[in-house]
C-alpha cells in the first residue's frame, strides 16, 4: 500500500464540487471558457475592498520591520484585539484579546477546533445537506459525524437535534448563512437550539459546545441582520474566515473566536492554540493578519450578490424549479426534476453549464449551483436551465 | 472533560521551546528587551531580500485580477512549474509541474505528507535529537515516531537506523541541515542511507518512504554544497519552506516535491493534494505563491549567519562548551556542563539568557541555542556564558 488506506478509499469518493469543477476545465479545452458556464465552486469573483488594496500598497510601501517573522501561535495581539473589539460591540459580550486565534482561513480553524475538543469516536451533529468538507475535518480528529435532516426549506429542525444528542455527542455545528442552501437560520430557531443545548448539557452533565461556522456572515440580502450566536449560548465557539467578505479565499485568513461566557474558556483556547501550532499552521499568515485587523467593518458590496440572486432566481422559478429563496451566502440548492441528480447535472453538462449534484452535499436530488460569477455566466447560461426545463415537464412554455 | 485527552497530555508536557519563549517574555518585562539575551526562538531576524520586497511592492501598485482567489488545492501552475525547474536543474531530474504541491509551510508539507501515506499504526523513523513537532506531525495521522540515536558528532547512525527498520515502518525522516544541531549530513552517508533503504524496500516488499526535511536547506556554511536527497534514493519527498531562505516565516509559504523516480509518484502526489485539502490548508497562500516563483534562486546573505557562527563558536570553544561546530542552519547544541539540562538552562536564564534544553528535542545533557538574532544580542550575552563556564569548571581563567 503506497498510500494510507483511509485517504485511498477517500479519494475513490472524491470531492463532487472538485470533480465538477475538474469536468468543467476540460469542457473549457473544448469549447472554450466563455462558452462554459460554471457554477461548481464557491470561488468569490468580486474584487477585495479598495480599503484593502490601500492597506497592501501601503504596508508593500513601507514595510514594517520583521513583518514577516514568526509571531505567537494564536496571532499579532492587534489583530486580536481588533477583532475582539468588534465582537464586543457585536454582541455587547465582554470579548478580549484572548478570545480570538487568528487562522488559517475558516477550514483550517474548524480543524483546530476538532482537534481541541474530540477524543476518539466523539460525535459531532452537523444538519444535512451540509458542506461536506465537515465529515474530514471532524474526522481528522477521531470524531464522528452526526447527521440530521433539516426541514422541507432547510430551516433547522429541532426534534432531530434533541432526537441526536446522547452520550457521544460533543458539538453540533451550524453554518449559516448555510453552504449548499444559502439559507439563514432565523433568531426564533437559534433560541430554540441555545435551549436544547443547555437542556442536554444539563442532563448529560457536560458542557455540548455550538460550533458556529459564520463564512458567509456578510453575504446576507433583503435586509436581514443575522441573529449573534454568542447570546444564544454561552459554549459557542465562532468561526470565520475573511474569504467572503473581503474576497480573500486564496489567502487562507480567518478567526475562532471562544464566547466569554465559556465556562472553559482559557482551557479551550490554550488547546486551540496549540492545535494550530501542532496541526502544522503554526500561525494565520502574517501579512494578511495586519491588513484585516483594521478591516473589520469593511466588506464587498453584497447588493452584487443579491441582484444576481434576484435574477437568477426569478429565472430558476419562471422555468419552474423548485428552489428555496436564499437570504444568504451565493448558492441556490434547487430539486433536481428528476430523482436521479447526478444525471441531471450531466444534462446540464450537455448544455455547459456545471453544478455540483446535492449527493455531493448529503441530499440526492438536488444540486447545488454556485453564482460567485459574473453576470454573464448567469445571463449565458439561462436557456440552457430553461431548455432542460422544458425536457423534464416543469417547464412553462 | 473539556478539551480532547490527547490535547490535554500534550499541554501538560507543552513545548520546551513556547516555554522558554514565554518565559522570556517575562524576563523581557522585568528587565527590558535590551537585557535579555533571547536564543530560544529559531526566528530568523534577517529581512527577506530586496527581490521579494520589490515583488511585493510590484504587485500591489498593480494588483492582477483575481490573485487573491482560491486555486487548484496544489497551487499555481506558474509556482508549481517555476519550481519543478529549479529542481530539474539541481538534480538532473525530470521534475514537472505535477511534483509539485505548494503547501502552507515546511510544518504544513509534513503534516500532508504523513496524512498521505500513513495508516495506524504506521512507523517513521527519526534520528535524535530532533525537531519534537515531528512527533506531533506523526501522530496527527495515527502513525508512530521511533526515534534513533545519532553518532556523537550528531551524524547518520545507519546501523541504528537498519535495526530500526520493520514491517511497521514507512518512512524514514531526515532533516539536513538539522535542527537542534546545526549539523549537515555529507554525501557518503545519505548515499549509504539510500543503499540501505533500498535493500530494505527489497527485503519487506514495499517501498520506504524518505522524507527529507529542508527547511534550512539555503542556509549552509564553509562553501559546502548540500547533498541532493532525490539522487541517492528514487522514493524521496522533499519537504521544504521559504521561511529561512527569504525570511517568510510568518507567512507559511512552502512545498512538497515527489521524486519523478518515485514509482507510485501518481498516486503519492494525488493523495497529497487531497490531504492539503481536507486537512483544511486548502491551498498555500495565494499572495506569497505568486511573489516566491520568481525568486527561486535568490536568499538572504547567509554570510551574515555564518559570521555569527564564526564569533559565537569561537567563544564557545573558548570558554570550555563541548559543542560541535555547525555547517547550517542557526543553531549550537551543546552539552551541558552538568547531567542535568534543565537546571543548567535555568543558570543561564539567571543571567539573562534564554536557551532551550536538549530534554526539549529528545537529549537531555544538551542545550539549544538559536542564534538568528542580532549580533549585538550574541555579544552581550557572551560575559553570561563565560561566568556560567567557570563556575561549573569548564571555563579557563
Amino acid at each position: 500500500m503506497v498510500i494510507s488506506k483511509k485517504v485511498k478509499n477517500a479519494l475513490q469518493g472524491a470531492s463532487w464540487v472538485r470533480r465538477m469543477f475538474e469536468e468543467g476545465e476540460e469542457l473549457k479545452r473544448l469549447h472554450g471558457a466563455d462558452n462554459v458556464f460554471d457554477f461548481s465552486l464557491g470561488n468569490p469573483n468580486l474584487e477585495p475592498p479598495a480599503s484593502l488594496k490601500n492597506a497592501l500598497k501601503a504596508l508593500a510601501d513601507c514595510p514594517i520591520p520583521g513583518m514577516h517573522r514568526y509571531m505567537p501561535n494564536c496571532g499579532y495581539s492587534e489583530t486580536r484585539t481588533a477583532i475582539a473589539e468588534y465582537l464586543a460591540e457585536e454582541s455587547g459580550l465582554p470579548f478580549k484579546e484572548k478570545h480570538v486565534v487568528m487562522t488559517v482561513g475558516a477550514a483550517g480553524g474548524l480543524n483546530v477546533i476538532f482537534k481541541s475538543i474530540l477524543d476518539e469516536g466523539d460525535e459531532v451533529i452537523v444538519p444535512s445537506p451540509y458542506f461536506m468538507e465537515f465529515k474530514f475535518y471532524i474526522e481528522n480528529s477521531g470524531g464522528q459525524i452526526r447527521l440530521v435532516q433539516t426541514h422541507e426549506d432547510f430551516s433547522l429542525d429541532l426534534k432531530e437535534i434533541e432526537k441526536a444528542i446522547h452520550e457521544k455527542t460533543k458539538a453540533v455545528l451550524v453554518n449559516s448563512p448555510n453552504n449548499p442552501t444559502g439559507v439563514v437560520y432565523d433568531d426564533a430557531s437559534l433560541k430554540k437550539l441555545g435551549e436544547l443545548l443547555k437542556k442536554k448539557s444539563k442532563e448529560l452533565g457536560k458542557n455540548l459546545y455550538l460550533i458556529s461556522d459564520e463564512a458567509y456572515r456578510r453575504i446576507v440580502f433583503d435586509g436581514i441582520k443575522l441573529p449573534i450566536m454568542f447570546n444564544t449560548y454561552p459554549h459557542t465557539i465562532r468561526v470565520t474566515s475573511h474569504s467572503k467578505d473581503l474576497s480573500l479565499p486564496g489567502e487562507r485568513i480567518g478567526y475562532v473566536a471562544v464566547s466569554p461566557l465559556c465556562e472553559e474558556a482559557d482551557d479551550l483556547i490554550a488547546a486551540i492554540v496549540f492545535a494550530n501550532r501542532v496541526l502544522g499552521f503554526v500561525n494565520a499568515p502574517a501579512l494578511m493578519q495586519r491588513l484585516v485587523a483594521p478591516l473589520q467593518k469593511n466588506s464587498v458590496n453584497v447588493r452584487i450578490y443579491e441582484e444576481k440572486r434576484d435574477l437568477f432566481y426569478d429565472a430558476l422559478k419562471a422555468y419552474g424549479y423548485d428552489v428555496v429563496k436564499p437570504q444568504g451566502a451565493f448558492y441556490f440548492f434547487p430539486k433536481a426534476p428528476i430523482e436521479d441528480d447526478v444525471a441531471f447535472v450531466k444534462e446540464l453538462q450537455a448544455k455547459r453549464i456545471l453544478t455540483v449534484p446535492g449527493t455531493g452535499f448529503g441530499k440526492p436530488g438536488y444540486f447545488r449551483i454556485a453564482y460567485a460569477v459574473d453576470k454573464k455566466v448567469i445571463e449565458g447560461s439561462l436557456l440552457g436551465f430553461k431548455e432542460v426545463a422544458m425536457k423534464y415537464g416543469i417547464g412553462r412554455r
